[in-house]
């Protein structure tokens, strides 16, 4: 096999990108075999090229300059991983117009700009990939754009956030939300901030990406209905644990009758179901479709190494898939409209704290029952003078329980806020 | 878009081969947008042409004349999907020699001759995929391929056979090994000779496949060792179930100090472990390695449209990549050398049978010791004077477990032949 280099530009030099300069030489033999080609880093745009490095970038490679990049005719394909929105969102799309083909790792930019980048991409007929955006070394965008074409995917379901999931995971073992969050924090499993994990939008931003892909329609941040875990007591996971389930922070993508819906929100997901076995820190993404059934891909969903093997993966493919022609369009080919998020429907789960009184079991089903809301179960317990009433609902529209839980909690009896939460199970509760 | 025909021959017209061409046809649109290019079913190969199809092959299409389609110059790539060695082998060595790329989803053709059929596509230059030869719809193949071509993978474990995951989750609600494997066939879960799934040979051709893809060395069927279902009892069910694991037929294919290990056996899976999980007629597989840890794939692993579904994937993979030298090559890229199935290690599961009398237990242990395997767990249950041993081992050589088992079976005390059985756990049970 004669190798013809392919030289390789990274934008950034931090975790990632050296972790992707490693990989390309420690693994150049597998690429090569695989590819035909010599992956090699050619220029690397830093902001301070003097700092000490990981893994070094060899000489002549690190640069202050974008159009040193830009404009290397030995710049065969670009890795953009610095993060951030700017730059990094404008030196994608002048190196999308100068015909460089961009692999890309930023889950912002791809979510937010990732309409007009894919525009941009696709009058030039050059390739933007995005695999490390999502789920790091979890190849599931991948699949569901190569693997997956013709399946007609019509639901994804997600744990695609490791903070959440450890959080709520530690919460089982008992404590408080405050408390698990800062064991999350002392492993390091949450930063100092967390509010992008625990909020939820970190989340949000790779459903709406996974949702663009799998339903092939723009799915922009602003539609993704987004609720976090700080709400989270230790009352609903000793509730979920009675039923049978685990509390967690879950991202369903829906395609229903033409309209789309996506949200991202705590859920109570049955301890058989594949979704609830997902450990810690890890991720996994559920596809149902036509012609698969189902299929679940499951793994580390963040770190460095994970992230710069998908960087490296989406490499390879630009270039095994070079003037083909392939994916040479943003995986959007069509317009759907957004469901109104009350016709969504699900199984829901209501925890109710109500003084203890005769008289209040009735007034509650059957406020529910006025709104055409069903009662599959329900367990009730009793600690001085006050009860907790757990209720798991029939199916039903999003709308028409929440506003059946909104005239419920203005009853005198109620005395919080009633908590209300989807179901995923396979099984009736 | 302006679209370019691509000629496709089908060699077969059963259950897959017509959903490959109603797939072809339903979502012409999807496979236009990713390839830029249509495909069309111009050839397939039946012996009887007059039959009645589920799906019709339109005017002119049936063939039985293999030439027909080898010769034929709009046939631009080709899906074998008639199953079995003689002629399906002829027929794709002759393909793939006349230039033409083919994709197979014929498992035991790819484990049984697969050496010398990727010899002619990698001579001659074409690609030979085979995604739907392994677990149908997931997309395991690929994703070792392609998206961890840079993950060192050194551990493959699989329930990668519907029917016996099946029968074994069936005996734990009760009942013998034969009454669940009746109840598998009455439900279609099992063929009236289920010989080939319940031996393991099924699952050993799978797994020759996907360790030969995962280590880049020719992994051949006589290299897996294998044993079958039909010795598993109630008895060892119950005992695993004490132990929090479940009783599963696992592939298992492990690279060590630069040799490799592939065996298919009954395991006992840890509960909490993601393949426990795995449900019914699914399969899963896990792949661990440097970059990625630990990545798991989970979907149906057979049928007909989820064969055809993987099938198109791999159609839709060869065009994309065509003329690139992408994967032109058998994964195939080193030789190593086999571990002795002795030295593999693993901790292990024993079950025995013993006459309840005073010592038996110091005998069996200090048998064990003799042979530096130490005991981790027992568990002891006396009836009407027999007593049964469950045992698990720390981590040891499968020759040392094995040849103390093999003594400690010559002991009169011991009743029956003692069961052994990996145990695949991320905690100590």
């Amino acid at each position: 096999m004669s190798a013809v280099d392919v030289g390789v530009a990274l934008l950034g030099y931090g975790t990632v990108g050296s972790s992707v300069h490693r990989l390309l030489v420690e693994s150049g033999d597998e690429i090569e075999r695989a590819t035909g080609h010599r992956l090699r880093v050619v220029r690397a745009l830093v902001r301070d090229p003097s700092k000490e490095r990981a893994f070094p970038a060899g000489e002549g490679v690190l640069t202050t300059d974008f159009a040193a990049i830009r404009d290397d005719p030995r710049v065969t394909v670009v890795a953009e991983v610095m993060g951030g929105l700017d730059p990094a969102g404008t030196y994608v799309r002048e190196l999308l117009r100068a015909g460089k083909p961009v692999v890309s790792a930023n889950k912002q930019l791809v979510a937010r700009e990732g309409a007009e980048l894919f525009a941009i991409a696709s009058a030039k007929g050059v390739q933007l990939r995005f695999e490390a955006s999502v789920c790091a070394a979890i190849p599931v965008v991948k699949v569901l754009r190569e693997s997956l074409v013709v399946s007609n995917v019509h639901r994804v379901l997600g744990i695609v956030n490791g903070t959440t999931n450890f959080v709520l995971s530690r919460m089982e073992r008992g404590g408080t939300y405050a408390e698990a969050l800062a064991e999350a924090q002392a492993l390091g499993y949450a930063e100092a901030d967390p509010t992008d994990d625990v909020s939820g939008a970190d989340a949000a931003a790779k459903m709406a990406i996974l949702a663009t892909v799998a339903f092939g329609s723009r799915v922009g941040l602003d539609d993704v209905e987004t609720r976090g875990i700080d709400e989270i007591e230790p009352a609903h996971v000793s509730a979920a644990a009675e039923l049978g389930t685990v509390v967690r922070l879950v991202g369903i993508a829906t395609l229903v009758d033409g309209a789309v819906d996506v949200r991202v929100q705590p859920a109570l997901v049955d301890r058989s179901h594949a979704l609830a076995a997902v450990d810690g820190a890890f991720n996994a993404v559920m596809l149902q479709g036509d012609a698969i059934r189902e299929i679940t891909l499951e793994g580390p969903g963040a770190g460095g190494i994970e992230t710069a093997s998908a960087v490296v993966a989406d490499l390879v493919s630009v270039v095994g898939t070079s003037g083909t022609g392939f994916l040479q369009n943003d995986a959007c080919w069509r317009e759907l409209p957004r469901l109104d998020p009350g016709a969504w429907r699900s199984p829901f789960y209501v925890h109710l704290e109500v003084a203890d009184r005769p008289g209040v079991l009735a007034h509650v089903t059957s406020r529910l029952a006025a709104h055409d809301v069903s009662v599959a179960q329900l367990v009730q317990h009793l600690r001085d003078g006050e009860a907790t009433l757990d209720l798991v609902l029939h199916e039903a529209a999003q709308g028409a329980v929440a506003r059946a839980a909104a005239e419920i909690a203005t009853f005198p009896e109620v005395l919080r806020r009633p908590f209300l939460a989807p179901v995923i199970s396979e099984r009736p509760l």
